[in-house]
């Protein structure tokens, strides 16, 4: 077994990174606090004497390998360390220091694995900064060009190369040297699904599809006190008639669309002008590909419509996967070792975007769920119990055993 | 007549402090850019040879006198020179620059005047980024303590009072020391009327009323990905609703009710989390005082709909003035210099606010307005022509020389 009291405190003391004074966590991809919170798994990384590697796009890996097995094509394990506004402190870190926690207690024990074992971080999976999300491990697997990463501009203006520069992370390593055989991803489920049912342990063998826009409405300012409302081109008004039109289709479709507008920012944002321009955010998400192209499709006849009426509407892509389903051997293994713990286990599809959906690219992939507190996560309120952690990261030890052939 | 060229090149010249490379106009109260622009102004009154005096909310007077009407309550002609965001340059400093041209031109005559003549700019006429709006000449009137109203936090979390002193405008003159005879505000229209029907000259009898409100609305924080649509409590969608209600319950009406969300914030305002606040305006108007209340009412209504749906609503008051009858004589003098000068005036009543609006409270009111090209205003569009500027400065110094038995 993992030793618990490791992993739950590695996880607090990630978590302590880029908490301000009242408690919130923000630790956006590439930022200073990012860079401290690296530095401490960098760190442990070194302490459990795993071979330490960062590529071009800042994913950083540790690698436990030996003269017998160095051949061979690594089981890799990853996550993410970046974290929203406001954050909790399991999205992404629990899988992280679990990985790392997992080779360690297998190197402890003395068993030499048939393969070499691999820990990664990956760079800005949340995307809240800089999109798409997942980009780091969208680099490793091929699936965007590490150079069109790299300018990436954030919402802040900043470009991530220059920022991974910035914080030293900019590493030497091409990205994708590391090949893995196979890959595992450890989270906590951030859904109500398993908490709802009792169940410790999911088995996650679907993700679905994820469609980003950044949308910019362009009407006319003018004077609030003065302007009739027949003769006005109002931006903002243009703007939460989409945020209702949006709700309303997911919420009025049987399907388990999910919509939401995130950002929004009006200018010139003054009580007495009518706004001339809205810029927010649309995220579409859907299992099934042929219903979130019908959502998007909705959305942009909706938009039409707007410009039909004066408003100027111009669309920006910002992410757009589909969905994906995992490799059903490797849903099985989770489901076995499960099964041998005496714990309880469901096969799900994951409502949240995470790296192992683009690793699933390159690599058999599936992941672990635990259970989230009332469902809640991207917020403080994030929260799982120890013991349930505790039971995953073991769980993923189990079937790392397994394929590791220990 | 005034003296046109120097009319126009100084709002062309004070037009200028506040603008950016790419022609943005932005001088906010009590701002660097403000502090600028005052100081021009303040060396065009000294230029003049008027009294300058400037009391503790940062209102400026230039005052003519002499001995022998220095006893009398002066004739104030008054406006203001800020601006809101990307603002026009006529908003305001046509009004305090006519004014300075009609005492200009009336004192290079030689005449005397049975009372002295004054010109005030006003702080904070715009409420941008200090509530309420009208500050500095409520404040003139008695119907806001001076310091309540330095206290007042600007949404950049500045104090006005700080501000003030800072651009080195914390007068100490006590706010209304100058009681007026009689008060006179010429403005551009900013709405579409005068324009629409072709007449130069707008003999104002009555302005609207003002309600300014702050919205803020609380919900959860939640994933964007993995939350279903019906377990959201989403406070950036709950906003757009208000908006929309807001904006549909105006157009509805056959009243000339007009109503605004000029400012929107959404918290944390990340792409994949649903929004736990919104923080917005309402800005509502009415000519009708029962009417504007019965809008509050309603939208009040609306937001102890959203509280039963477990959004935590919380209301600020901004602003609240209730519509303005104007001096029927002073009205009946601007029809009459109209029509001296063969210019056609019809009479009126204002969509915006004005300083007339609070002055009015302690002396009698009235204002003039000409027409603004489209009705645009607070836009970098907003546009007068210059010989209508000059006709409405003509028709103010007509006014002035009547009422002060020139
Ligand atoms: N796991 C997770 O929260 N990923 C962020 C990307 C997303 O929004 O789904
Ligand atoms: N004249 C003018 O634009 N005043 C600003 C206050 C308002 O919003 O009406």
């Amino acid at each position: 077994a993992v030793d618990a009291q490791r992993l739950l405190g590695r996880i607090r003391e990630l978590g302590a990174v880029g908490r301000d004074g009242e408690g919130r966590l923000t630790r956006l991809a590439a930022s200073d606090t990012d860079g401290r919170g690296r530095d401490l798994f960098v760190g442990w990384l070194r302490q459990a004497g795993l071979d330490v590697a960062i590529d071009r796009i800042g994913n950083i890996f540790g690698i436990w390998q030996n003269a017998g097995n160095a051949g061979e094509a690594p089981l890799l394990i990853g996550s993410h360390i970046d974290t929203v506004i406001d954050a909790g402190i399991y999205d992404g870190c629990y899988g992280v220091l679990a990985g790392l926690e997992v080779i360690e207690t297998l190197k402890a024990s003395g068993l030499s694995p048939s393969r070499p074992l691999a820990v990664a971080a990956f760079t800005n999976e949340e995307g809240v900064r800089f999109s798409p999300d997942m980009m780091g491990s969208l680099v490793h697997a091929g699936g965007v060009d590490v150079e069109a990463a790299l300018a990436a501009v954030g919402t802040d203006g900043s470009t991530l190369g220059q920022e991974l520069a910035r914080i030293g992370y900019a590493g030497e390593r091409e990205p994708g040297f590391l090949k893995p055989h196979l890959y595992l991803e450890l989270h906590i489920e951030q859904g109500p699904v398993l908490e709802r049912e009792g169940i410790p342990i999911g088995a996650v063998e679907t993700l679905q599809g994820i469609s980003w826009q950044r949308i910019t409405l362009d009407g006319v300012a003018n004077h609030a006190g003065t302007t009739p409302m027949s003769m006005r081109c109002d931006a903002g008004y243009a703007a939460a008639r989409v945020v209702t039109f949006l709700h309303d289709l997911a919420a009025a479709s049987n399907a388990p669309t999910v919509a939401t507008v995130g950002t929004m920012r009006f200018e010139p944002n003054a009580i007495n002008v009518i706004p001339s321009r809205a810029v927010f955010t649309v995220d579409l998400r859907d299992p099934d590909e042929q219903r979130l192209q019908a959502q998007e499709a909705a959305l942009a006849a909706f938009l039409e419509r707007l410009a039909a009426e004066g408003i100027t509407v111009s669309v920006e892509r910002l992410a757009r996967f589909e969905p994906v389903v995992f490799d059903g051997r490797v849903v099985e293994l989770i489901e076995a070792a499960a099964r041998k713990r005496g714990l309880a286990s469901r096969r799900m599809t994951s409502g949240a975007g995470h790296d192992a959906q683009m690793i699933a690219r390159i690599a058999p992939a599936a992941m672990i769920f635990v259970p989230s507190a009332g469902g809640i996560s991207h917020s403080p309120r994030e929260h799982t119990e120890d013991a349930e952690l505790v039971a995953g990261a073991n769980i993923l030890l189990d079937v790392v055993a397994e394929l590791a052939e220990l």
